[in-house]
């Protein structure tokens, strides 16, 4: 029996405030309005980001308001659309986007951004285009994180930030395509532009880190560094294609003045996929003089890095990445085809998919391990 | 009578401490030897630079050794060369330049960098290509400002280091090329890249930011924003192409949030040429979300600069240039010729020339007058 036009009544994970674990609770998800559309969510990624909105806001993030169903990385179906929706039908594998890309607005026609903001000051404060949520818990609204909420089984999101992808794609692989691969690989080939025969480095050995490692192999470096303070992570990152691993803990020296030492004078490259001020810094000086590249990847909405002067002086560039640099709506359906093609990884992100517990499926990355098994503990 | 192989004695402005006014003395200048020229100086410059490493080095350079000859942007007449000299021939008008271009090394090679570093270790404490100088009084060695030396009316520089120019240019006007007029004029239309019907505000409108407001106009830009806090200075911006010009102690907001509020989000490119990290912070700051992008031209050698990670993270980009990205053998005659067909200003950067008490011709930029005549009142 369908569902459209009626309120959907399923569990989500709901973060009532900050700080606190999440809880399992039975929510209603109201019909899609306008230019909305409503999808069942089959598999969801936890992002560092999530955890950090929960746990750790004081330490860069802004505050967002509670309660909240967290979650923005995610793939599912089409479950109904909204009026004026012309693009979706019910039964479409669609991945929603925390950056829409309406292509229309000025920024959308641009090649030098991908950074649309349709729907943006709603949808950054827990809310869509109406100024409201359309997931509720016994009558009071609880707000959508990034206008996606991945961590409910059904969602709704605008239109502008919904890619459609191919029928045969497997939900529970591409899901990864949401946030953290998207961001790394782009911050490699479309921001950071890594040329062949360059060197590398990657500081953070997360998925997005990881994803950026996968970026700067595809893109054809001749040397692909990887910076971490858990060696449990570098046998991982080779397989996406670091060539060396550096621990800063086995270093004395700072690791930029460890990694200018191993390169003869610096990377061409520095991708920073932490989300630290001080690894930003770190990362920046390891580029070599006359053209060296830093593209900080990590997230923090509050943090304040350090730039040397004499060091951008001497010809580096510090450039930001957001989604990767994709244009969304178009570009994702795109990786998923590559994914599909073999060019991308994607599977061995993956170590284990612990919860079945509900119908949406956590997946667990083995680099966010830790964090997720703190919230499969308070969701399971 | 030719002076080739002989010691030359002439007039210098040495400067013999930090902090310490100049003193005009009796030098002498060594012959050239291998792949070195001896020129006669014609006309030079006062750069700010220079003022700081005499009176400011505290505040933001590293240490030179004393005594020294200042002066980095000149012009003149080839007197001699030394062995292994093919390229320059006796009589030929040059300008030396601080930043070389050897032609054979990987840098030189490459597109993405015009950071020569051929003689670079010696010529950054004052000597040439064998550790010393060829500058001495009495027999004391004198060191070279940046390998130049232009505040002598005789100095010797690596064949590497100067540019030949035609010989119908005025050298009493292309000495400008030497520093201050090719950094901030290539900051704007080699790293800025600044583009057409795009919104640009430039910092400091001293010699470095009105050449950045040239290089605004001749890149198309359709708004130009002058900011400085002497509004004397916005006259002169007007005749380089500002086409609006704002004071910052005119108003109470940071003069970010003046510029954003002025362009509704942030102008496409700031250029910074005051060397200062607070302003560097401002100017990085009033660039537009999205793909935004800041150039820092203003030189500081220990300054470091905040930036708002978050503000990076939303595409803008910052970068550094250094001598306006030009490779600077072979683009300084280009400029020269630009300069001779109109297409580039040179003539309206010139209030007045104080000094004709000795044989170099000290030119007093407008923009640069206060420290100029400084120094003037030390040298007549």
């Amino acid at each position: 029996m369908s569902t459209a036009g009626q309120v959907i009544r399923c569990k989500a994970a709901v973060a009532w405030e900050s700080g606190k674990p999440l809880s399992i609770e039975d929510v209603e998800v109201a019909p899609p309005k306008v230019h909305e559309v409503r999808i069942k969510v089959v598999a969801a990624g936890v992002c560092h980001t999530d955890w950090e909105y929960l746990y750790e806001a004081e330490k860069g993030m802004k505050f967002r308001p509670f309660p909240l169903v967290l979650g923005h990385e995610g793939a599912g179906i089409v479950e109904s659309v909204g009026p004026e929706v012309t693009t979706f039908s019910p039964g479409d594998k669609v991945i929603p986007l925390f950056l829409p890309q309406c292509g229309e607005c000025e920024r959308c026609e641009s090649a030098k951004t991908n950074h649309c903001r349709k729907n943006w000051a709603n949808t950054q404060v827990g809310v869509l285009a109406d100024g409201t949520s359309r997931i509720s818990y016994q009558g009071q609204q609880v707000y959508q994180f990034l206008g996606v909420s991945a961590f409910s089984q059904y969602t709704v999101v605008p239109h502008t930030s919904l890619a459609k992808i191919r029928s045969d794609a497997p939900l529970d692989k591409v899901f990864l395509l949401g946030c953290g691969v998207s961001t790394g690989y782009g911050a490699a080939v479309n921001t950071a532009k890594v040329e062949k025969n360059s060197t590398c480095a990657v500081f953070g050995l997360g998925a997005v880190g990881l994803a950026a490692v996968m970026g700067c192999q595809v893109a054809g470096a001749k040397r692909i560094i990887g910076v971490d303070i858990n060696p449990d992570k570098f046998a991982k990152a080779a397989v996406f294609g670091a060539t060396e691993c550096v621990n800063p803990k086995d270093h004395t020296m700072p690791i930029q003045e460890v990694l200018v030492k191993m390169t003869d004078g610096g990377v061409d490259y520095a991708v920073e996929c932490v989300g630290s001020p001080s690894i930003m810094t770190a990362a920046f000086e390891s580029t070599k003089d006359s053209c060296g590249s830093c593209v900080i990847a990590g997230w923090t909405e509050t943090g304040v890095m350090n730039v040397k002067v004499e060091k951008i002086l001497m010809g580096r560039t510090l450039r930001g990445t957001y989604f990767g640099g994709w244009k969304s709506v178009e570009d994702v359906p795109k990786l998923v085809n590559d994914y599909m093609k073999q060019k991308l990884k994607l599977d061995e992100f993956i170590t284990h998919t612990p919860i079945y517990c509900w119908r949406v499926v956590l997946v667990c990355l083995c680099v966010r391990a830790s964090m997720t098994e703190i919230i499969n503990e308070r969701t399971s």
